[in-house]
């Protein structure tokens, strides 16, 4: 077939960040030197919010400085805020002229409470900071990613509109983001709403202006990810391995597994540029750096089949 | 939407079977209990193989002696040849004159080097077999299930024609079969492979005479469901809690857990007669019976919630 899909690997900053044990700086950027080496060509490094909230990200800057320059390869870092914004910069400063591409991502919720128990402040209120943040990396050269969380359902409200969702990813293009991240951030997702919710939100964006962020929580991840394949999307965010886990149940699925989701792809016919191999071999590194076994199919599949050789 | 779908439950025989442990018969019953009060209306019981190969069903007499009667639930029983059948005549006669609706079902695989393995024969010769094993059923008033291993792919051989599935298919409805579950045994399919398979039996087989067995192996089980949904079938394999474990990995997945599928199903708005509260209580006892955590994402999901209350 031919097809084009591009994966987004967000298992050093979604991942990490979610473990509890801090990862070493430089076991961190291994992971995304075999990441980048597998042929991802989009990786979620880190994180600028504050390490006061997330100590597991807090040597941000220090990965940025030492993220390894792959033909064909990016980097997007999380920035909730211009004090965010701001380190990024003296992080990109620090790495020199020759740094790799870097992008900058700024997120919110489409839920309410959602949005105020993470970010202290209302989605709108949110909205109006990135009007001057979103525009100021634009300006520093930078591409802006946004992601949406809570798309599919919030775990303080429920249900949420896809209307909400779709006045969101609109102010953000509007303002400048290349391409929003729609995410499935509790796992409740099924692929008849997928397909209502992006019916909706291609009305407001083109395909390649948007992306998939889903959830295992509850195995229906690559269903969702096919009502998306359908409906012409190009682009899914993964964590290798699953890395993660769930923020209700320790051992429990979160973020889909990256090597699930090229599985898949890879059966379908679609294109990715990503070595099965090596992507495998990136899943057991991960393994190794938490210290233990990852929730992905596919990687414990191959693992126990390479055990049994 | 109102569209009707069936859970077809196979946890107390193709779970159990594929468990360490034997069970006992009284927790088997209870369990089977606990399915059938659940709302699921139809349950695989036991199996009438040889207890020398597979001694963890060995009790099948006094399973199918113990089967609840419960309004609108009927069973299955596998019966590999004609002594399994002659068994199972014996243990319904002992069951009495008032037992429970149970259907024979009878088995092979798509590719030859699988069936060897399997029953010692080439899929053609286990064909011949059951030219005469179906009729004898029927002629004793047993509906018949027909399944098709290895259809997606053998461990043995890799790709499969789906071709074969289809004229072992043709066949078994001659036979009398009401129905053949397709199954994806080593849990290795896609959903584009899953549309070719399902256009190429649809030649020979009307929707409702197939169902999908698949496994979650590499988490691509609701995907595959998915593109079942889509081609019209009505009626999908699943083991509760994902009981029965990986061929490969133990504590990997094998079969689709029931929760996993009904979760989706009821999000998309079909209807399965299923209660999800009591779908996940038989969860928790079969995760109680086995003596571990079963691999079942939404019911790792929802014990967790329920403890964090």
């Amino acid at each position: 077939m031919g097809r084009r899909v591009t994966v987004y690997e967000v298992g050093p900053r979604d991942g990490l960040q979610n473990e509890a044990a801090a990862v070493a700086t430089g076991d961190k950027l291994a992971l995304v030197a075999a990441l980048a080496g597998a042929g991802l060509s989009r990786i979620e490094a880190t994180s600028f919010v504050s390490p006061r909230w997330i100590p597991q990200l807090a040597d941000g800057a220090d990965v940025v400085a030492g993220l390894p320059s792959v033909p064909g390869v990016s980097y997007v870092v999380l920035v909730p805020n211009a004090k965010g914004l701001d380190r990024l910069v003296e992080a990109l400063g620090r790495a020199g002229a020759g740094h790799p591409p870097v992008a900058a991502a700024v997120f919110l919720s489409a839920s309410e409470t959602h949005n105020r128990k993470n970010l202290n402040r209302t989605p709108d209120e949110t909205l109006r900071d990135l009007e001057s943040l979103v525009p100021a990396a634009r300006g520093m050269g930078l591409d802006v990613r946004g992601y949406v969380s809570t798309v599919w359902g919030c775990p303080y409200e429920g249900a949420v509109d896809p209307a909400r969702a779709a006045s969101i990813v609109e102010r953000l293009l509007a303002l400048g983001c290349h391409q929003v991240s729609l995410g499935d951030t509790i796992g409740v997702g099924n692929p008849e709403q997928t397909r209502r919710i992006l019916e909706r939100l291609l009305r407001v964006a083109r395909p390649d202006q948007l992306a998939l962020h889903m959830h295992d929580t509850r195995g229906t991840a690559l269903a969702n990810v096919l009502a998306g394949l359908d409906a012409g999307i190009t682009t899914f965010d993964a964590s290798i391995g699953g890395l993660g886990g769930c923020p209700y149940a320790p051992g429990a699925s979160g973020n889909l597994a990256t090597e699930d989701l090229v599985y898949m792809l890879h059966g379908m016919g679609y294109e990715t540029g990503i070595d099965w191999t090596k992507l495998i071999a990136a899943g057991a590194l991960a393994e190794r750096l938490v210290g233990r076994r990852l929730p992905g199919k596919a990687l414990q599949a191959e693992l126990a089949r390479a055990e049994a050789r």
